[in-house]
């Protein structure tokens, strides 16, 4: 290979589609560090997430696709703080320097770095096993990041968007024989591939929720999951919270491929969704419904935080169960893709 | 395998040798982004890197030296801009759970990070083959990092510590024959083994530098290498460098090990030594010395630039020889340790 790091990085990285001007970026890629400056009264929010090949995309994924999942899923957690992105950095380690991999891949980090106006600024290229590591940056008013742990008894539970289908995608991408392929038309199949490779990152309702929700993340490892982070994070005394299985969102491509017996247990245990988990005080409600109607987000009251014992799932008949469902844990689990 | 990720993570990341708090700090690791306010005035510096096993490091390393090397080659780009430490964040995939490994490796970077009063603020554990990214983040009064961009002709060139004791510390781990193994003690062993593994993050050498320095960076790929790097991001118009050759400071360790024709050669092309490289204006030179012997940091005036072709050495007896050695390029060349 007579590609040199340095030629590689400046060629694929080094672009003016990835590496852009930004107001907050006073030097970006090419010295020992890169500088940032917040305007007065901005605090910085930060983020780092590593995906492993074969651990958290399948082999041979399409580095197009693949690019625009590694920082989404970044952006995500800027979203779930209430921060606006900034830019972010890039450690990668490749098995081998191929130009057609390493153009796609920058190709679709830039499509997702304009979209969010979020340059390059820095990072590191190594020879391994195919691994990407991402930090984001971002910022906040000094105060108003949305934190895990402003739950109360009484606040209504909220969810952007739809749940399940980053669970399904991924049913279908290993050819789990739960799912009916049958039912999935080309538009369903763009549909779940979307949702495993470019979750939205839910920035602008993000930003719409400062000083309205008490308590956000967004869902990498399931609602249970998830929801339980903010219920131990919050808890001054301990919290439990209601999840009201109707009113879970699903969408038209979850409900006709995932069988009936399955959809609750998979849009409430599913990984990957990416969407806003929030705590909303009932005072607040119609403000923050508004807010995010206002931006076309999907947003709906899957539940309330009471003070009872852990998550109870509520059936249409209004009996309540107590859930025993757990995300996806990297290392008591086995998912390799 | 039955502990669980977050499990794993508190348990030896989330301690308080490693998660201190920090004036800077406002929210440490546990929610879905770390949050950072700066003093007015300052601006913030980060660099990301990372060290893949058998690539940037031996198998089986010992992991309490292993993780104080991965935090001190990032605080070394730190100290290159002139910044001072605030915090950083791990993103580290891992074959396996090992609760012996993860403690002496949390350990080893507690070690480091109270020392540069540097806390760990968040990060992501993952399995995967052993890769440890760190991206460390400083602060620095506005306007007034040291960058590479800034050396002129007729500027002095300078290096702190002495060159080609980690080139030589690599020689001695995998055995390399033209080392002198029957000349050292197990003083000097230790020596080589702390070069390697435990480089000096020369941060106070780079805040001392700011004002002074027209051009600074850390040598990671060699001397030769890395000085080419200033001359590039400085020409205007091309640059060049001459280095005299009997000025390179070199260990007694080096000179009792490394044999008499190897020795300029290993110190101008081993990497690792993360010492600085600096050039200074001649009207700064005795301010810049002053400065570091204030600081106890041996500080060598190596040569100066010019604006003749490319790096010369400088021989004893005058003769200038253009430069041919590069320094490690990790896709181009194989250094699998």
């Amino acid at each position: 290979m007579a590609l040199g790091e340095f030629e590689l990085i400046r060629r694929y990285f080094a672009v003016p589609e990835l590496a852009f001007a930004h107001a907050d970026v006073v030097l970006g890629a090419g010295d020992d560090g890169a500088i940032l400056s917040l305007p007065p009264g901005f605090q910085l929010v930060m983020s780092i997430d590593t995906l492993n090949e074969s651990i958290h995309f399948p082999v041979n994924a399409d580095p197009f696709l693949l690019a625009q999942r590694c920082l989404l899923v970044n952006l995500s957690d800027l979203a779930a703080m209430g921060a606006e992105p900034v830019a972010f950095t890039l450690a990668i380690s490749l098995p081998s320097a191929d130009a057609s991999w390493l153009s796609d891949f920058s190709s679709g980090l830039a499509r997702v770095a304009q979209a969010h106006y979020c340059p390059l600024i820095g990072g590191d290229t190594t020879r391994g096993p195919l691994s990407i590591t991402i930090q984001v940056h971002g910022k906040v008013p000094a105060g108003n990041a949305l934190l895990r742990s402003g739950a109360s008894a009484g606040d209504a539970v909220y969810v952007t968007g739809e749940l399940g289908d980053a669970a399904a995608a991924l049913w279908w991408l290993l050819g789990d024989t739960r799912l009916d392929r049958s039912a999935l038309d080309a538009q369903n199949i763009d549909a779940l591939q979307q949702a495993f490779y470019q979750p939205d990152a839910r920035i602008t309702a993000g930003i719409a929720l400062r000083g309205l929700a008490s308590a956000a993340l967004d869902m990498s490892d399931g609602l249970a999951s998830d929801l339980q982070h903010i219920l131990e994070a919050s808890a001054r005394p301990a919290l439990g919270a209601v999840i009201e299985a109707d009113a879970l969102p699903l969408s038209g491509t979850f409900r006709r491929c995932i069988p009936l017996a399955e959809q609750v247990a998979l849009a409430l245990s599913g990984g990957d969704d990416y969407e806003l988990c929030v705590t909303v005080p009932v005072a607040k409600e119609i403000a923050a419904i508004a807010a995010l109607k206002g931006l076309g987000v999907r947003f709906t009251r899957i539940g309330y935080i009471d003070d009872g014992e852990g998550i109870r799932i509520q059936t249409s008949s209004g009996q309540q169960h107590p859930l025993s469902l757990k995300g996806y844990n990297h290392f008591s689990e086995s998912r390799q893709v």
